[in-house]
């Protein structure tokens, strides 16, 4: 494939490993950049990330054929509002957010009259490091991008999406937007939350000096996702409260029963559920070996 | 230092692995080995871990300088009911289970004779592979052992077993049995257990192979440590019980704190949480690399 001008909105980790990849593949023309601050359009032209910037939207999204909005996701709705007054009929849209219903609520009522070439992505990869600094060409390859249209998606814009993210070497798959979000709930929001739950808990703690010298390694590596960006889980948490107040109350009940575990020295009931754990854990990781990621 | 006869009573990854870091320091003349099969015995001989086996505890300990305790922690009661009737009053016991409270009353129970000889230990090190065969010299370099002697506790007794614990390289420090047991319940356990709730919680819903396949790599090493032995956890659990129920209540509280702030869409709270976390993980990394470990 070629996209002759693809405009990036929003040139961080994601927006900048995609351009990446697409360029290392031959598979975009020219790279439209779009950003919040000029510091970052500086580095993204001087890593040839992007090959022209834009201070506005309406500038970049001009002529393009695909436009991949990579911003924070509170800022989709002011985005939607700007390219609903500009773009062509050619053109398509894609985001790369990690809630997809509220994506297509912001669809519906920031860009009504192009809702058909919106088609809702995202990419499961990233890394600790954010920044088009740490973007890389490989972020995507052999990882899941899920893309999730609605029924009046136009099925061509959602092929043209599907085949950009599979120049990058991303695996590319079809969901509902309510079951993307609840598996992402699970899977990912969940244990953030948990994670940053458990050292705000310890640190919290009259003696948390103690605690973080005398932790073991093993501590370090299980808490590693709740040095997450704070503002970036903040709005994912607001974005995607549904499925993740489902999961939430649902793992508290787990904790309450290993509560309950607990008091009555029950170990036939605490045994089976680390059993349990552990089984499915190693199942998991045996069908990764063995699958396509 | 020099040991003329080591016992180790159970001859696993950290009774070997012990044996292995006096061996190579040349602080040891001979260990001599009870483990409960005799293939643990065969491969332990095998490996140079152990110079002689025994079947029984008594006959180990005869004429032993230390006896080491590092089998599963809920079989130390029978091993002290053993030692109590055979051990010389020049001979120390350590031990190095996970619930210094549970050993010290253990001790004073069945091993009254000898109380003031007992030294209860407890190396922060592990690997997630078990067994004698995964022992290593190393794995106590630059770890922390913790020593709770009791006010009855023979110094001398803590001394020597202080001065083991360094020839492998540990760094070694005192500790009230009872701080002990809430740090290693809110650094260690209540972490441990954290990651079983949420891996069981995650196999229990319906579509839960959709889940695991699609979990990205951050959730696998977020769960190693759901991969640990459920048996030697569950006895954690039932040793560890009133201090792991406290930060396990607690815990919860966290929990409960951010569903109310989902619930309510709010943001700050949310933020306030999830940086309180980074900065102190963060934190807690830095002085680990700054400091002894």
């Amino acid at each position: 494939m070629t996209i002759d001008r693809l405009a990036l909105i929003g040139v961080g980790l994601i927006g900048g490993s995609l351009a990446r990849g697409l360029k290392r593949s031959g598979a975009v023309g020219q790279v439209v950049g779009v950003a919040r601050t000029r510091e970052t359009l500086r580095k993204a032209l001087e890593l040839g990330v992007i090959d022209r910037a834009e201070d506005r939207v309406e500038a970049a999204a001009a002529a393009a054929d695909i436009v991949v909005i990579a911003t924070p996701m509170q800022t989709i709705p002011l985005i939607l509002d700007s390219l609903d007054a500009c773009i062509g009929r050619h053109t398509v849209v894609t985001d790369v957010g990690s809630a997809k219903g509220y994506v297509v609520k912001a669809v519906e009522t920031h860009l009504p009259r192009n809702r058909d070439r919106f088609v809702p992505g995202h990419p499961i990869a990233g890394r600790e490091h954010a920044g088009v600094e740490a973007s890389t060409a490989d972020l995507f390859e052999k990882k899941s991008v899920i893309l999730t249209p609605c029924e009046y998606t136009d099925p061509e814009a959602t092929e043209l999406v599907a085949a950009m993210w599979r120049e990058t070497g991303a695996n590319v798959e079809n969901m509902d937007a309510r079951i993307h979000d609840q598996v992402l709930a699970a899977t990912s929001h969940l244990p953030h939350v948990v994670a940053y739950a458990l050292v705000d808990f310890l640190a919290r703690q009259s003696e948390a000096d103690m605690l973080f010298r005398l932790a073991a390694g093993g501590f370090y590596d299980f808490t590693r996702i709740a040095s997450s960006d704070p503002v970036m889980w903040r709005d994912i948490c607001l974005t995607n409260d549904e499925a993740l107040l489902a999961v939430l109350q649902g793992y508290r009940g787990t904790i309450d029963q290993l509560i309950d575990a607990v008091k009555r020295s029950d170990g036939d009931a605490l045994r089976e559920c680390f059993e349990r754990s552990k089984r499915s854990r190693d199942a998991g990781l045996e069908g990764k070996a063995g699958g396509s990621r």
